[in-house]
């Protein structure tokens, strides 16, 4: 199990490491490109996160979780119901939410499990799925809720979830994490809002890689975001949210209106 | 007016280049990237197109087009509707449109405009947009259009127009192109299918640039996909597609089964 973060120091250098204790091992690349070490360890307290990996694409998932598919009487998807949030949506820790200047409605926070790609992947065998995962990050795949369903003949998911700053990505990227036994829990402004365990989920990780991959190429650094569960609600401005997986860390972020 | 291309030679290389009659003035790189010339010049013959850019994201729309609302009884929208293509559906000149392995239903061509982004745009006024288009292309925003429908809560729009090589865009990207005179031309096997005016556009170029940076930063080489209109219909294995912009070119691909 490794823990892999992006980083900028004070000077304003961006940097790539692995987290050993309260210090960080720099390396030359994300972890997923076979980076090589700098020999510089640097203090992990002085460094400002970034969102840990920039996807060219973030897959967001919809309706895969039984709880909230049983609660919105949703039937069990036959395939990974999915939209696109496109690479300018991305922020990191700590990063605000910006509300779009032209929407006054609600913006909801939705705690997410993401799957981080390792390697180009495409027609991925169930088996072979897991060996295209580097790891598993925090995801806040926030929605301006009242866009989707605006114009009467055609739902705006990736308007309403596409957004800048609308998909929230960190704080560290964990290799071989035993998502089975973890829990997402979400809470705004220090209460508890969401705590859904993973086993619930309808597509678990190797299925989503798998199947998304028989679709479209994944690349390294492309994040899949699983889809949310019971909880989600909205975030006045000025609210601060935090996504946490124990074992991977706490993800976050202020709505900034 | 200047015509762009990016190219492979003989020996696999990739190249940018501007055309000027039968030969290829040779750049350092894309026309929107400020290149220099290589001083090289080659025969436009001998060389193999590729997509004339490679968009991070393809920002498709739907209900553009007033004779295709009214058509299908759809309201003029208030907002630019739109998807997102990934950058992973991208498909060039020649390039198979390759039916997904998991889909036996029908594919279907939509002849669009494309509008090819030149510099970093974030809430750009109306007066501003125009000044952040680089030029215009040729699209086939290809469709599986029964993937749509599939899931009864879920349109999966992303989904069905997502899939590799869906995104087809090419020949070249002209600058200072008069779309408002142009028209949209689909031809199925040789027979003509779609034959539309720009003019019949419901958001200009303009104000879709200006309207949708509002909503999402688009980047140096970003496709506005621009909708189509009357005479969508599917390809069967095996047919060849073209879509042509008088000004342009025409943009040549077939299915492959």
């Amino acid at each position: 199990m490794q823990t892999w973060i992006r980083f900028q120091t004070g000077d304003g250098a961006i940097g790539f490491g692995r987290i050993e204790g309260d210090r960080v091992a720099e390396y030359d690349g994300p972890g997923f490109a076979g980076p090589q070490p700098t020999g510089a360890t640097l203090p992990r307290a002085g460094l400002r996160l970034l969102s840990p990996c920039e996807p060219g694409k973030v897959v967001a998932l919809w309706n895969n979780f039984h709880a909230l598919a049983r609660k919105l009487e949703k039937p069990v998807p036959r395939h990974p119901l999915f939209l696109i949030k496109p690479a300018s949506s991305l922020a990191g820790p700590g990063d605000p939410i910006v509300r779009p200047r032209s929407y006054a409605g609600k913006i909801v926070y939705e705690g997410e499990l993401g799957i981080v790609i390792g390697r180009r992947c495409r027609d991925a065998a169930p088996a072979e799925a897991a060996a295209h995962i580097f790891g598993y990050t925090v995801v806040n795949d926030v929605t301006a809720s009242e866009v989707i369903g605006e114009d009467p003949g055609f739902p705006q998911w990736c308007r309403a979830k596409g957004f800048d700053t609308f998909g929230c990505i960190g704080p560290a990227i964990v290799t071989a994490f035993d998502w089975r036994a973890a829990r997402v829990v979400t809470r705004l402004d220090g209460t508890e809002r969401q705590n859904y365990p993973l086993s619930d989920l309808i597509f678990s990780p190797e299925q989503q890689v798998s199947l998304i991959s028989q679709d479209l190429t994944l690349m390294p650094g492309d994040v899949i975001a699983c889809g949310t569960s019971l909880g989600v609600g909205s975030m006045k401005d000025g609210a601060v949210v935090e996504v946490s997986i124990d074992g991977i860390g706490a993800l976050v972020n202020h709505m900034r209106g």
